[in-house]
Protein backbone atom coordinates (compact mmCIF):
# COMPACT_ATOMS: atom_id res chain seq x y z
CA UNK A 1 0.00 0.00 0.00
CA UNK A 2 0.96 3.37 -1.16
CA UNK A 3 1.07 6.07 1.52
CA UNK A 4 -0.47 8.39 -0.44
CA UNK A 5 -2.86 11.13 0.44
CA UNK A 6 -6.41 11.12 -0.41
CA UNK A 7 -6.27 15.02 -1.70
CA UNK A 8 -3.07 14.11 -3.54
CA UNK A 9 -4.79 10.82 -5.08
CA UNK A 10 -8.24 12.46 -6.06
CA UNK A 11 -6.58 15.21 -8.11
CA UNK A 12 -4.28 12.44 -9.74
CA UNK A 13 -7.48 10.49 -10.71
CA UNK A 14 -8.81 13.33 -11.61
CA UNK A 15 -6.11 14.37 -13.88
CA UNK A 16 -5.67 10.38 -15.45
CA UNK A 17 -9.17 10.80 -16.50
CA UNK A 18 -8.34 13.13 -19.11
CA UNK A 19 -7.30 11.93 -22.70
CA UNK A 20 -4.03 11.16 -23.53
CA UNK A 21 -3.29 11.86 -19.87
CA UNK A 22 -1.80 8.15 -18.42
CA UNK A 23 -1.33 8.14 -14.48
CA UNK A 24 2.70 9.31 -14.38
CA UNK A 25 1.95 11.86 -16.44
CA UNK A 26 -1.23 12.76 -14.03
CA UNK A 27 0.78 12.07 -11.31
CA UNK A 28 3.84 14.59 -12.31
CA UNK A 29 1.29 17.36 -13.08
CA UNK A 30 -0.14 16.88 -9.52
CA UNK A 31 3.21 17.14 -7.73
CA UNK A 32 4.23 20.13 -9.61
CA UNK A 33 0.83 22.45 -8.68
CA UNK A 34 1.68 21.05 -5.66
CA UNK A 35 5.15 22.80 -5.58
CA UNK A 36 3.31 26.37 -7.18
CA UNK A 37 1.83 29.11 -4.87
CA UNK A 38 -1.34 28.47 -4.03
CA UNK A 39 -2.50 31.66 -6.10
CA UNK A 40 -1.62 29.44 -8.88
CA UNK A 41 -3.40 26.52 -7.96
CA UNK A 42 -6.36 29.12 -6.87
CA UNK A 43 -6.20 30.98 -10.90
CA UNK A 44 -6.56 27.17 -11.98
CA UNK A 45 -9.22 26.32 -10.45
CA UNK A 46 -11.17 29.32 -10.87
CA UNK A 47 -10.20 29.52 -14.33
CA UNK A 48 -12.40 25.92 -14.88
CA UNK A 49 -15.13 27.30 -13.07
CA UNK A 50 -15.32 30.88 -15.14
CA UNK A 51 -15.07 28.72 -17.75
CA UNK A 52 -17.51 25.93 -17.14
CA UNK A 53 -19.67 29.11 -16.74
CA UNK A 54 -19.25 31.06 -19.11
CA UNK A 55 -18.85 28.81 -21.94
CA UNK A 56 -22.30 28.16 -24.19
CA UNK A 57 -22.94 26.76 -27.64
CA UNK A 58 -23.99 29.32 -30.40
CA UNK A 59 -27.62 29.22 -31.36
CA UNK A 60 -26.66 29.45 -35.27
CA UNK A 61 -23.54 27.18 -35.39
CA UNK A 62 -23.20 25.34 -32.15
CA UNK A 63 -19.68 25.94 -31.41
CA UNK A 64 -18.73 26.93 -27.91
CA UNK A 65 -18.73 30.66 -27.20
CA UNK A 66 -18.96 33.03 -24.62
CA UNK A 67 -21.34 35.46 -26.62
CA UNK A 68 -24.36 34.22 -28.49
CA UNK A 69 -24.48 34.64 -31.44
CA UNK A 70 -20.38 33.92 -31.44
CA UNK A 71 -18.10 35.99 -32.90
CA UNK A 72 -17.72 33.92 -36.22
CA UNK A 73 -21.47 33.65 -36.66
CA UNK A 74 -21.54 37.41 -35.79
CA UNK A 75 -18.78 38.71 -38.13
CA UNK A 76 -19.55 41.12 -41.02
CA UNK A 77 -16.00 39.59 -42.21
CA UNK A 78 -16.77 36.50 -43.35
CA UNK A 79 -19.42 35.26 -45.68
CA UNK A 80 -22.34 34.17 -45.00
CA UNK A 81 -22.46 31.94 -48.94
CA UNK A 82 -20.47 29.27 -47.48
CA UNK A 83 -21.00 27.08 -44.54
CA UNK A 84 -18.24 24.41 -43.24
CA UNK A 85 -19.44 21.44 -41.63
CA UNK A 86 -17.34 19.87 -38.45
CA UNK A 87 -17.82 17.25 -36.25
CA UNK A 88 -16.40 18.94 -33.30
CA UNK A 89 -15.91 22.71 -32.09
CA UNK A 90 -11.90 22.02 -31.53
CA UNK A 91 -12.20 20.80 -35.52
CA UNK A 92 -13.18 24.76 -36.01
CA UNK A 93 -10.20 25.87 -34.31
CA UNK A 94 -7.68 23.78 -36.43
CA UNK A 95 -9.40 25.29 -39.50
CA UNK A 96 -9.34 28.64 -38.32
CA UNK A 97 -5.50 28.19 -37.87
CA UNK A 98 -5.05 27.92 -41.63
CA UNK A 99 -6.26 31.31 -41.78
CA UNK A 100 -7.70 29.67 -45.31
CA UNK A 101 -11.31 30.08 -44.27
CA UNK A 102 -13.47 33.00 -44.86
CA UNK A 103 -17.66 31.81 -44.28
CA UNK A 104 -19.00 30.51 -41.05
CA UNK A 105 -18.98 27.16 -39.53
CA UNK A 106 -21.63 24.25 -38.32
CA UNK A 107 -20.81 22.38 -35.59
CA UNK A 108 -22.15 18.75 -35.96
CA UNK A 109 -21.08 17.53 -31.73
CA UNK A 110 -20.21 14.24 -33.40
CA UNK A 111 -20.67 12.02 -36.29
CA UNK A 112 -23.23 9.11 -37.08
CA UNK A 113 -22.30 6.03 -35.62
CA UNK A 114 -25.25 3.24 -35.66
CA UNK A 115 -23.38 0.94 -33.90
CA UNK A 116 -23.29 3.28 -31.07
CA UNK A 117 -26.67 4.25 -31.95
CA UNK A 118 -25.97 7.76 -32.89
CA UNK A 119 -28.06 8.55 -35.54
CA UNK A 120 -29.04 11.77 -37.28
CA UNK A 121 -31.47 13.37 -34.37
CA UNK A 122 -28.44 13.03 -32.04
CA UNK A 123 -26.58 15.52 -34.13
CA UNK A 124 -27.22 19.27 -34.92
CA UNK A 125 -27.95 18.26 -38.35
CA UNK A 126 -32.03 19.57 -37.94
CA UNK A 127 -30.95 22.97 -37.26
CA UNK A 128 -27.75 22.67 -40.40
CA UNK A 129 -30.66 21.93 -42.74
CA UNK A 130 -32.48 25.33 -41.31
CA UNK A 131 -29.50 27.36 -41.97
CA UNK A 132 -29.70 26.79 -45.88
CA UNK A 133 -31.11 30.00 -47.35
CA UNK A 134 -30.93 31.22 -50.64
CA UNK A 135 -27.82 33.03 -49.21
CA UNK A 136 -26.18 29.97 -49.21
CA UNK A 137 -24.34 28.92 -52.11
CA UNK A 138 -22.05 25.86 -50.93
CA UNK A 139 -21.82 23.99 -48.03
CA UNK A 140 -17.98 22.07 -47.25
CA UNK A 141 -18.48 18.78 -45.65
CA UNK A 142 -14.91 18.08 -43.63
CA UNK A 143 -15.56 15.73 -40.71
CA UNK A 144 -13.32 13.23 -39.86
CA UNK A 145 -11.90 10.82 -42.59
CA UNK A 146 -12.92 7.69 -40.98
CA UNK A 147 -16.20 5.40 -41.26
CA UNK A 148 -17.98 7.64 -39.18
CA UNK A 149 -17.47 10.50 -40.87
CA UNK A 150 -17.87 8.96 -44.37
CA UNK A 151 -21.34 7.98 -43.24
CA UNK A 152 -22.05 11.32 -42.16
CA UNK A 153 -20.96 13.05 -44.91
CA UNK A 154 -22.71 10.65 -47.26
CA UNK A 155 -26.29 11.62 -45.54
CA UNK A 156 -25.63 14.98 -45.70
CA UNK A 157 -24.63 14.80 -49.12
CA UNK A 158 -28.42 13.39 -49.90
CA UNK A 159 -30.13 15.75 -47.74
CA UNK A 160 -28.63 18.96 -48.55
CA UNK A 161 -28.54 18.53 -52.73
CA UNK A 162 -32.32 18.87 -53.40
CA UNK A 163 -31.80 22.14 -51.19
CA UNK A 164 -29.92 23.26 -54.36
CA UNK A 165 -26.91 23.89 -52.73
CA UNK A 166 -23.33 22.91 -54.34
CA UNK A 167 -22.22 20.53 -51.22
CA UNK A 168 -18.24 19.89 -51.62
CA UNK A 169 -16.02 17.40 -49.16
CA UNK A 170 -12.47 18.33 -48.01
CA UNK A 171 -9.79 16.50 -49.72
CA UNK A 172 -8.26 13.46 -48.71
CA UNK A 173 -4.77 12.32 -49.44
CA UNK A 174 -1.13 12.17 -48.48
CA UNK A 175 -0.71 14.52 -45.62
CA UNK A 176 2.17 17.23 -46.24
CA UNK A 177 5.36 16.62 -44.54
CA UNK A 178 4.85 12.76 -44.72
CA UNK A 179 6.83 9.99 -46.38
CA UNK A 180 4.72 8.32 -49.15
CA UNK A 181 5.83 5.13 -48.75
CA UNK A 182 4.30 5.49 -44.99
CA UNK A 183 1.20 6.54 -46.34
CA UNK A 184 -1.46 4.02 -45.95
CA UNK A 185 -3.26 1.64 -48.78
CA UNK A 186 -6.52 3.48 -48.06
CA UNK A 187 -5.32 7.11 -47.40
CA UNK A 188 -2.81 6.90 -51.07
CA UNK A 189 -6.17 4.81 -53.28
CA UNK A 190 -7.94 8.44 -52.21
CA UNK A 191 -4.88 10.80 -52.90
CA UNK A 192 -4.74 9.27 -56.60
CA UNK A 193 -8.28 8.98 -56.86
CA UNK A 194 -8.53 12.68 -55.85
CA UNK A 195 -5.66 13.62 -58.24
CA UNK A 196 -5.59 17.41 -60.28
CA UNK A 197 -4.58 18.31 -63.07
CA UNK A 198 -1.58 20.19 -63.14
CA UNK B 1 -6.34 36.01 -35.32
CA UNK B 2 -8.44 32.87 -33.52
CA UNK B 3 -11.97 33.50 -32.90
CA UNK B 4 -11.28 31.52 -29.35
CA UNK B 5 -13.36 32.42 -25.88
CA UNK B 6 -11.20 34.43 -23.27
CA UNK B 7 -12.31 32.00 -20.79
CA UNK B 8 -11.04 28.91 -22.98
CA UNK B 9 -8.00 30.62 -23.52
CA UNK B 10 -7.20 30.75 -20.02
CA UNK B 11 -7.80 26.54 -19.29
CA UNK B 12 -5.64 26.37 -22.37
CA UNK B 13 -3.06 28.39 -21.09
CA UNK B 14 -2.60 27.31 -17.80
CA UNK B 15 -2.81 23.71 -18.93
CA UNK B 16 0.22 24.57 -21.37
CA UNK B 17 1.91 25.68 -17.97
CA UNK B 18 2.12 22.24 -16.94
CA UNK B 19 4.95 20.21 -17.89
CA UNK B 20 5.16 18.00 -20.22
CA UNK B 21 1.62 19.32 -21.63
CA UNK B 22 2.08 21.35 -24.96
CA UNK B 23 -0.17 23.70 -27.08
CA UNK B 24 -1.86 21.47 -28.44
CA UNK B 25 -2.73 18.50 -25.76
CA UNK B 26 -3.88 21.62 -23.38
CA UNK B 27 -6.02 22.66 -26.03
CA UNK B 28 -7.76 18.70 -26.23
CA UNK B 29 -7.64 19.02 -22.54
CA UNK B 30 -9.80 22.09 -22.65
CA UNK B 31 -12.36 20.96 -25.04
CA UNK B 32 -12.69 17.78 -23.56
CA UNK B 33 -13.75 19.03 -20.09
CA UNK B 34 -16.07 21.38 -21.68
CA UNK B 35 -18.15 18.77 -23.15
CA UNK B 36 -18.33 17.64 -19.89
CA UNK B 37 -21.27 17.59 -17.14
CA UNK B 38 -20.67 20.63 -14.97
CA UNK B 39 -20.16 18.50 -12.24
CA UNK B 40 -17.12 17.11 -13.50
CA UNK B 41 -15.87 20.42 -13.57
CA UNK B 42 -16.70 21.38 -10.19
CA UNK B 43 -15.07 18.08 -8.94
CA UNK B 44 -11.97 19.07 -10.50
CA UNK B 45 -11.90 22.33 -9.67
CA UNK B 46 -12.06 21.76 -5.79
CA UNK B 47 -10.07 18.87 -5.92
CA UNK B 48 -7.11 21.25 -6.76
CA UNK B 49 -8.22 23.54 -3.79
CA UNK B 50 -8.90 20.81 -1.11
CA UNK B 51 -5.35 19.21 -2.07
CA UNK B 52 -3.71 22.51 -1.97
CA UNK B 53 -5.64 23.51 0.97
CA UNK B 54 -4.53 20.23 2.96
CA UNK B 55 -0.93 19.39 2.49
CA UNK B 56 1.69 20.38 3.67
CA UNK B 57 5.46 19.35 4.62
CA UNK B 58 5.81 16.96 6.90
CA UNK B 59 7.76 18.73 9.65
CA UNK B 60 9.93 15.36 10.08
CA UNK B 61 10.60 14.07 6.38
CA UNK B 62 9.17 17.22 4.63
CA UNK B 63 7.30 15.01 2.23
CA UNK B 64 4.16 15.95 1.29
CA UNK B 65 1.44 15.33 3.70
CA UNK B 66 -1.84 15.77 4.96
CA UNK B 67 -1.41 14.63 8.91
CA UNK B 68 2.09 15.63 10.64
CA UNK B 69 3.96 13.46 11.19
CA UNK B 70 3.15 11.70 7.55
CA UNK B 71 2.26 8.64 7.82
CA UNK B 72 5.64 6.77 7.27
CA UNK B 73 7.25 8.79 9.78
CA UNK B 74 4.71 7.85 12.38
CA UNK B 75 4.54 3.94 11.10
CA UNK B 76 5.85 1.92 13.46
CA UNK B 77 6.33 -0.78 11.21
CA UNK B 78 8.79 1.11 9.42
CA UNK B 79 12.65 1.03 10.36
CA UNK B 80 13.76 4.05 12.19
CA UNK B 81 17.65 3.15 11.44
CA UNK B 82 17.71 4.07 7.78
CA UNK B 83 17.08 6.90 6.46
CA UNK B 84 16.53 7.02 2.15
CA UNK B 85 17.32 10.66 1.25
CA UNK B 86 15.97 12.08 -2.00
CA UNK B 87 15.42 15.26 -3.85
CA UNK B 88 11.46 15.24 -4.47
CA UNK B 89 8.47 14.27 -2.89
CA UNK B 90 7.38 12.24 -6.14
CA UNK B 91 11.05 10.24 -5.40
CA UNK B 92 9.24 8.56 -2.52
CA UNK B 93 6.39 7.79 -4.28
CA UNK B 94 8.73 5.86 -6.96
CA UNK B 95 10.67 4.16 -4.05
CA UNK B 96 7.50 3.46 -2.36
CA UNK B 97 6.15 1.57 -5.73
CA UNK B 98 9.50 -1.17 -5.39
CA UNK B 99 7.97 -2.19 -1.87
CA UNK B 100 11.82 -2.71 -1.33
CA UNK B 101 12.30 -0.09 1.05
CA UNK B 102 10.99 -0.36 4.64
CA UNK B 103 12.94 2.49 6.35
CA UNK B 104 12.38 6.35 6.82
CA UNK B 105 12.70 8.89 4.10
CA UNK B 106 14.17 13.05 4.09
CA UNK B 107 13.09 14.81 0.86
CA UNK B 108 15.87 17.23 0.26
CA UNK B 109 13.63 19.56 -1.94
CA UNK B 110 15.85 19.85 -4.68
CA UNK B 111 19.83 19.42 -5.57
CA UNK B 112 22.63 21.63 -4.76
CA UNK B 113 23.18 23.32 -8.28
CA UNK B 114 25.58 26.77 -8.21
CA UNK B 115 25.09 27.91 -11.29
CA UNK B 116 21.50 28.84 -10.12
CA UNK B 117 22.68 29.56 -6.64
CA UNK B 118 20.88 26.64 -5.03
CA UNK B 119 23.41 26.08 -2.62
CA UNK B 120 22.62 23.61 0.77
CA UNK B 121 21.32 26.35 3.07
CA UNK B 122 18.05 26.14 0.18
CA UNK B 123 17.81 22.72 0.84
CA UNK B 124 16.39 20.55 3.85
CA UNK B 125 20.40 19.33 4.84
CA UNK B 126 20.04 20.78 8.38
CA UNK B 127 16.78 19.11 8.94
CA UNK B 128 18.66 15.99 7.94
CA UNK B 129 21.38 16.52 10.01
CA UNK B 130 19.27 16.86 13.06
CA UNK B 131 17.66 13.49 12.57
CA UNK B 132 21.08 11.72 12.79
CA UNK B 133 21.02 10.29 16.30
CA UNK B 134 22.30 6.86 17.70
CA UNK B 135 19.47 5.05 15.99
CA UNK B 136 20.31 6.03 12.98
CA UNK B 137 22.75 3.04 11.09
CA UNK B 138 22.85 3.67 7.61
CA UNK B 139 21.49 7.10 5.51
CA UNK B 140 21.14 5.92 1.39
CA UNK B 141 21.59 8.96 -0.83
CA UNK B 142 19.16 8.64 -3.63
CA UNK B 143 19.45 11.62 -5.51
CA UNK B 144 19.13 12.04 -9.11
CA UNK B 145 21.72 10.66 -11.23
CA UNK B 146 23.31 13.75 -12.81
CA UNK B 147 25.36 17.00 -11.86
CA UNK B 148 23.50 18.32 -9.14
CA UNK B 149 22.36 14.73 -7.72
CA UNK B 150 26.40 14.12 -7.81
CA UNK B 151 27.48 17.27 -6.68
CA UNK B 152 24.60 16.82 -3.29
CA UNK B 153 25.80 13.31 -2.77
CA UNK B 154 29.09 14.43 -2.69
CA UNK B 155 28.41 17.32 -0.18
CA UNK B 156 26.37 15.20 2.20
CA UNK B 157 28.37 12.36 1.99
CA UNK B 158 31.54 14.20 3.58
CA UNK B 159 28.91 16.23 5.81
CA UNK B 160 27.72 12.02 7.19
CA UNK B 161 30.13 10.52 7.57
CA UNK B 162 31.90 12.28 10.62
CA UNK B 163 28.29 11.87 12.86
CA UNK B 164 29.10 8.02 12.51
CA UNK B 165 26.96 7.18 10.32
CA UNK B 166 27.25 4.87 7.38
CA UNK B 167 26.47 6.54 4.71
CA UNK B 168 25.54 4.61 0.57
CA UNK B 169 24.46 5.54 -2.60
CA UNK B 170 22.10 3.85 -5.03
CA UNK B 171 23.78 1.93 -7.78
CA UNK B 172 24.25 3.60 -11.07
CA UNK B 173 24.00 1.20 -14.12
CA UNK B 174 22.26 -0.50 -17.13
CA UNK B 175 18.32 0.01 -16.30
CA UNK B 176 16.68 -3.63 -16.39
CA UNK B 177 15.37 -4.35 -19.48
CA UNK B 178 17.15 -1.76 -21.97
CA UNK B 179 19.37 -2.92 -24.55
CA UNK B 180 23.29 -2.59 -23.26
CA UNK B 181 23.47 -1.74 -26.58
CA UNK B 182 22.13 1.34 -26.82
CA UNK B 183 23.21 2.50 -22.89
CA UNK B 184 25.27 6.07 -23.23
CA UNK B 185 28.81 5.56 -22.19
CA UNK B 186 29.15 7.57 -18.65
CA UNK B 187 25.98 4.74 -17.56
CA UNK B 188 27.75 2.01 -18.75
CA UNK B 189 31.15 2.81 -17.27
CA UNK B 190 29.32 3.69 -13.87
CA UNK B 191 27.80 -0.11 -14.43
CA UNK B 192 31.43 -1.64 -14.95
CA UNK B 193 32.70 0.28 -12.16
CA UNK B 194 30.23 -0.89 -9.38
CA UNK B 195 30.24 -4.57 -11.14
CA UNK B 196 29.40 -7.31 -8.01
CA UNK B 197 31.02 -10.88 -7.33
CA UNK B 198 29.20 -13.26 -8.12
Amino acid sequence: MLHTSESIETVVELFSSLPSIGRKTAQRLTYYLLKQPAETVDKFSSALLTMKKNIRFCSTCYNFTEKNPCPICSSEKRSRKVICVVEEPSDVLAIEKTNDFYGKYHVLHGAMNPLEGIGPNDLKIRELIMRITDEVDEVILALDPNVEGEVTTQYLSKLLKPLGVRVTRIARGVPIGSDLEFADEATLSRAIEGRISL
